[in-house]
């Protein structure tokens, strides 16, 4: 099993909601790339699972979300990494894509 | 465990060998990102282990490698999926950074 895929190819971006490209999924790690307009927010969530997941900032700027209204400055470069049981997510202040990997999916 | 990490921290090169950060280490996945000055190769190599891994190409050029001489071009924004045993590389064209993810570690 060897296979290329392209995040240039996922670079799709909507105003009206998120735009969510699975890229992977086996039963060690599922990949996504989620592009978010600049306002969008990808809602804070948690999944009663064992296992962990990063969220790599690919372009734009923002803020990682957590419990209690807790916000982590996020740009292009950035990884943050997290328990799946953890509350987690993102909100863009430009359009921002991410590429989270989740190991193992839940 | 929420944490933070920089790839533009880790954004260093040496002429004599490809440069080796571990950025993340846990069960689930390991995490690091490699960077090779133009001409360098991360020679093909494989682990007898179960599990995957993904290379992702956040700047510059080159070519996966595999098994047999094959080898598939690579550039920022590509992300190869491949199982841990399956004998893999990278040669750089330009300098070169990636970001490998393995799950679960070996």
């Amino acid at each position: 099993m060897m296979e290329k895929k392209s995040l240039t190819e996922t670079r799709v971006f909507d105003g009206l909601s998120m735009k969510k490209f699975l890229l992977h999924d086996s039963p060690w790690f599922r990949i996504l790339n989620f592009n978010l307009s600049a306002g969008q927010v990808f809602p804070v969530h948690s999944h009663d699972s064992e296992g962990q997941l990063s969220i790599q900032v690919l372009e734009g700027s923002g803020e990682f979300l957590g419990k209690d209204g807790k916000a982590i400055p996020a740009q292009a470069g950035d990884l943050l990494l997290c328990d799946i049981n953890e509350p987690h997510g993102v909100r863009a202040h430009t359009d921002l894509r991410i590429l989270v990997t989740i190991a193992p999916p839940f």
